[in-house]
């Protein structure tokens, strides 16, 4: 079974809002077996809506409808569709009184044009989120047809909830379905897949999904069966046969992020963490301070873009920084050491490097980068030299610095 | 005269990549006077091509398809085409030879599927952007086709130099327009809106695109004419007035980010700038210094997550933390003193509060942030209340704070 969507919005048609609706949902299809062939986006209210939609029912098994159901005079995609599909509005009294309640609850007065929130063809059954907007459902002659609200938020629900459970159910897709989310940093594209599709013949029944997000390679697997716990163990095979085959490359087993990763490992070790940061600037702060309850085991760090700094606050001395400069693996390992010292912290992380697009030189090009880790046994350094712009290399230094602080 | 566009990629059914083509195209189409009506999705070389582009072709001005134009099986877009206009594919000799010396000039053997990429529809003109993607251009009866590759970074180049110039001519848009971005912050966009409306009255031909880029909002400015110079004196009438109205939620007049201004500023006075965090967590100093140059006028900064790290290293005494609390306008004041003095900073400026989703308490509700700031002068605090979660929380305070070091 095949299927459609169909998005309308002004701001789609001049680029200023980002879509999100259809990519959520092609995404959800496409983890639950469900192939998708086309998306079509129309202003608001737009003549073309009504070919555009007898076009994709005579031609797929579902056509997901989103935006158009609010109570504005844009909002025509009920009274369009009405027309296309030759059916008559009706009212749903018990929508009706949900919509009356839901105004008077938060202090809005009834007014006649919400009436036509409670309008729906004739047939169709209401999905109803509990919030502001609802949708409805239909089948049609031999397709599957779902309205839904164009709000983020709502969509989803009514996606997941009545969208998602209908379509598999009629697709003959068996009613269990187990999913698990990875996330990957350190090898190409090509080489992940090359060690999944080596995986797929030794666990057979396991869909594999690829989104690189870069600088990360994230991967969803999707197992279908009748029972669950067979699923769930499939997924358990293939992700040990995954970590034995990619290695450490595999950020943990559940898809979090690396920050949550890292922090996790601290608080199990009982360890604290203090952060030293010249060309990242704040940004590896920044990530260990996105994820809740990081004062557990994050003391702070210091962003030293000044040799003083690096001198006053973290103790690196003038002769490494005069002799070595401020971008070597001398003053990385002090840099380290010192922030380590300052915050009474078990791991000292400091990267120190040129993020460009100036202040490379001959001998030191832009993106070189070195990190120095101190733990509560010594410190060691590493060299990096990541490519493009600035913001790149920011990023590629932080996601760096991070994933071997969660390798040691 | 309007448009369509279509886009061909399979990881666009599958959700696996957001599109960012289209949505460029919308904007750039809309903000020079050319309306789109319809954007259609399809996988590579999907079967439903033809009769898409057939109907687009039949009902549009110009039709926009980006994609399906490489040396793979699956790069069906050419063909495809030929078969719907019944023109004959040629082989362009000129771009054949541009294409082996392209080849040659990265280390690549020649290969016969690279031929493909010279083969054009009869009485097309090819767009060449010098890099490895080219597209090409076709009237074909009364609509203009525009065949540009998927990789958007090309895309673009080929849009704005092939495209819109074919298109603004074509439609009779007067051949000079000039265009200007703006950035405000601290307003509602309702507010915005009425503001723009009364200046929209004073000063005609201006059009305005409104475009919230959360917590900012951006305008971009069009007006169009015959000559250059009236329409550049007539933007500066614009964003004159505008200033005069919105006053300093106008983060510059030329659409520079907020962390670019406040640079700028600290430039221009000779001025240097140390940070100290607690509940932005390094996010302040890592939008200063996404700043290219940021390290004339940035000395660094310190996050201070504990009590104690925020006693060491910026001298906040035991007793503002004990009596006060580490959210407090006290130890903000002392923060920002602190970090003043130990970078040797002509301003301090600090932030803690309570990001959340814990860490709130029934007098100190997540969200609650007080600010300092210490200048030559002396130091000053700022109280704020901000809403959402931890993401916004972080995202508003980091915004506010460097707002009011900009103000200053």
């Amino acid at each position: 079974m095949q299927g459609e969507i169909i998005i309308t919005g002004n701001e789609l048609m001049t680029g200023q809002v980002a879509e999100v609706n259809a990519r959520y949902a092609a995404r959800r299809l496409h983890e639950s077996g469900l192939p998708l062939t086309c998306i079509t986006m129309l202003g608001d209210g737009a003549p073309l809506f009504e070919g555009v939609l007898h076009q994709a029912i005579s031609r797929s098994g579902f056509v997901i409808i989103t935006g158009g159901l609010g109570p504005t005079d844009d909002d025509m995609t009920v009274a369009q569709a009405a027309q296309v599909l030759n059916l008559r509005l009706i009212q749903d009294d018990g929508m009706l009184t949900r919509i009356r309640r839901r105004l008077e609850e938060r202090g809005f007065a009834w007014e006649p044009r919400y009436g036509k929130l409670a309008l729906i063809p004739q047939g169709a059954i209401i999905l109803d989120t509990g919030r502001s907007a609802c949708g409805f459902s239909l089948k049609y002659q031999d397709t599957w047809l779902f309205f839904l609200p164009g709000i983020p938020r709502e969509m989803r629900l009514l996606f997941e909830s009545g969208v998602l459970p209908v379509l598999t159910a009629a697709a003959g897709i068996p009613g269990q379905m187990v999913q698990r989310g990875l996330r990957l940093f350190g090898k190409m594209e090509i080489e992940v897949q090359q060690a999944v599709h080596a995986i797929e013949k030794e666990v057979e029944g396991v869909e594999v999904g690829f989104y690189p997000e870069f600088p990360e390679i994230h991967l969803t697997l999707t197992a279908r069966g009748p029972e669950r716990a067979p699923l769930q163990e499939r997924l358990d095979r293939f992700v040990a046969a995954l970590s034995r085959q990619v290695g450490e490359i595999l950020l943990g087993g559940d898809g979090a992020p690396l920050e949550d990763v890292v922090g996790r490992r601290l608080r199990e070790q009982h360890k604290t963490l203090a952060v030293a940061e010249s060309c990242t600037g704040g940004l590896i702060c920044h990530r260990l301070t996105n994820v809740s309850g990081s004062s557990d085991y994050f003391l702070g760090g210091v962003v030293t873009y000044s040799n003083q700094a690096k001198m006053d606050l973290l103790g690196v001395s003038a002769d490494a920084l005069g002799q070595k400069g401020a971008v070597s693996p001398e003053t990385a390992s002090a840099m380290a050491r010192g922030v380590k010292k300052v915050f009474g912290a078990d791991f000292g992380l400091a990267v120190t490097g040129i993020a460009g697009p100036t202040g490379g030189t001959p001998e030191k090009l832009v993106g070189l980068v070195f990190m120095g880790l101190a733990t509560p046994k010594g410190a060691d350094t590493r060299r990096h030299h990541f490519p493009g712009d600035r913001e790149m290399v920011k990023t590629l230094t932080a996601e760096t610095a991070l994933d071997w602080l969660r390798r040691e």
